[in-house]
């Protein structure tokens, strides 16, 4: 590791941190375990994911500032997909021999922008050494009213499919990045969206004051995501490939490519989830008046946990295509 | 990553602990977040850790059975350390495309009998790919009673210095399945030490009683714990060498080397801290009541962080020296 004293680090990481200091952090970040109030009247939810350098990002794809704020993202977003709130998060990296320690101050600057503004205070970590590639892992602590969360399995026959936002603007960021590195100033917001991606926390919030309404976060690909609904509630959901939302700077790679990326591409962590019919015209309502993006792009019918996709009146089944960045 | 299918992989597993579920746990394994009930009346414990191949362990001292038993036991050690009951964890795997699939669940096997015998629930985690090493991270969720917990900082000028149990011997564990492998039969208890160590929940849960008690879990060697204690109570912490608890086995390697795998080895996850004399009367008691052992060490002076330690009447400043298993 490029530090001298691990020590050391940890102590600058917990002063940078202190600034936000909470009344509802009994200790912080330096001993054995945090200790904090758990919520009220609330149930606690907690997820955990992991970025290694070399599969889910690469030195040229993304800085160390890119590096932290996505690998929070990616943990909030799976609060958000439960319609949570995100309170605290605790970070462990293991770090290669030659990574720099302003590199590492970089990862956690990232981190800290997205905890600000989603208001998620650090609260522990650990920080190792490797002789492999970097591995960064966080977990996220949050909070959901005791009555209701999108699980998967909520979606029922006759609910509609929704996603919010656009998809596969992430795919066509790295694309570009990694294949047409000259064309990134005119495509600045694909790239940004592969980058500096945004967790969907308000959307979940909305939807999670509707009854029986199920939500995937887009982590992989919308065909990936969409089977895990499907299996998890044991129905069937058929996607319309002409209602799949896609950004005007995406199309410039022509509709086929942009599907593509759509469908199997992921990290743009939107929200796909399903609604009844009753609730979908509440659902929209809100999301309008609030100027949030969502869209209507298929149904649930009975079934047994596939996907199909309708495409120019041709319904074929959606493969779960594993999304690999780098093969 | 040597599974075929990683969402087959994540089915198997949350299958072998599902046995387990509990009336807390209202979404576990398999959405994107889990959703448990908090905890009513105590304050709520988080801490995270990373166990990574060729840092901490390598595939020759360490099964993949081992591998899970101490990854585990590492983060409810730290549990211990604050006086807390662990409940839930949390596993992020990034794995080596050479590794099997048995091999991974005999991860989880070494896992599964710790968080038995600590009824700890895994209720979610990433599984994740890497071309470098193994990298096990665990994060344990816990609770502790609103008014106390067994904080580094709560050391007082003229409070005792005490051990739970003896250290050192997983040091010498580790030493002995590196270089003297032929003696792994007659030195047992020291391998065992070693790769199945146990967290001190028993003895953080009596400690926690007691008014004013810091402690740390010995994860890296007596000297570094006891200066961080030092340091974030601002008291310096007197050792008595002649005090510090030796097993049998290990004095076999003669004195000088076993006060130095005691001091400086760690991985013994025993507890290291402090108490008033008053108390120490008393925890002394009830430890002795439980047949559990614990040992006075030394004592607690003004000062400004630092560690001495005192031999044959001579005192000497404790350097906080870093244990690099495989330097």
């Amino acid at each position: 590791m490029g530090i001298k004293d691990e020590f050391e680090f940890i102590k600058k990481i917990s002063l940078t941190q202190k600034q936000g200091l909470h009344h509802d952090i009994i200790v912080g970040i330096g001993d054995d375990a945090a200790v904090v109030k758990p919520p009220v009247e609330m149930n606690l939810l907690a997820c955990t994911d992991t970025m290694v350098e070399g599969i889910h990002f690469k030195r040229e794809t993304m800085s160390p500032y890119h590096i932290g704020y996505k690998a929070l993202t990616a943990n909030i977003s799976d609060i958000a997909a439960m319609g949570g709130i995100p309170t605290y998060f605790l970070v462990s990296i293991a770090i290669p021999k030659n990574w720099q320690e302003n590199e590492l101050l970089e990862i956690y600057s990232g981190m800290e922008i997205v905890a600000k503004h989603n208001e998620v205070k650090l609260i522990g970590g650990d920080t190792v050494s490797t002789n492999g590639p970097l591995v960064v892992n966080v977990t996220v602590l949050g909070k959901v009213e005791k009555d209701s969360c999108l699980k998967r399995s909520n979606a029922k026959a006759g609910d509609i499919v929704f996603l919010t936002g656009t998809v596969g603007d992430s795919a066509a960021g790295l694309h570009i990045i990694v294949s047409e590195k000259a064309k990134e100033e005119h495509f600045r917001s694909l790239v940004m969206k592969h980058q500096i991606p945004n967790p969907q926390i308000q959307a979940g919030r909305i939807l999670v004051q509707f009854e029986g309404v199920s939500a995937n976060d887009i982590s992989d690909g919308v065909a990936s995501e969409a089977k895990e609904i499907a299996e998890a509630s044991n129905v069937d959901l058929i996607l319309d490939a002409s209602c799949i939302p896609l950004s005007m700077e995406i199309l410039f790679f022509g509709r086929t490519q942009a599907l593509e990326w759509a469908l199997f591409g992921g990290e743009d962590y939107e929200l796909l989830g399903t609604a009844s019919k009753e609730n979908w015209i509440k659902i929209l309502k809100r999301f309008k008046e609030l100027n949030l993006p969502i869209s209507m792009v298929g149904s649930v019918q009975k079934g047994t946990g596939n996907v199909y996709l309708k495409e120019n009146s041709h319904v074929s089944e959606l493969a779960r295509k594993g999304f690999n960045h780098f093969d």
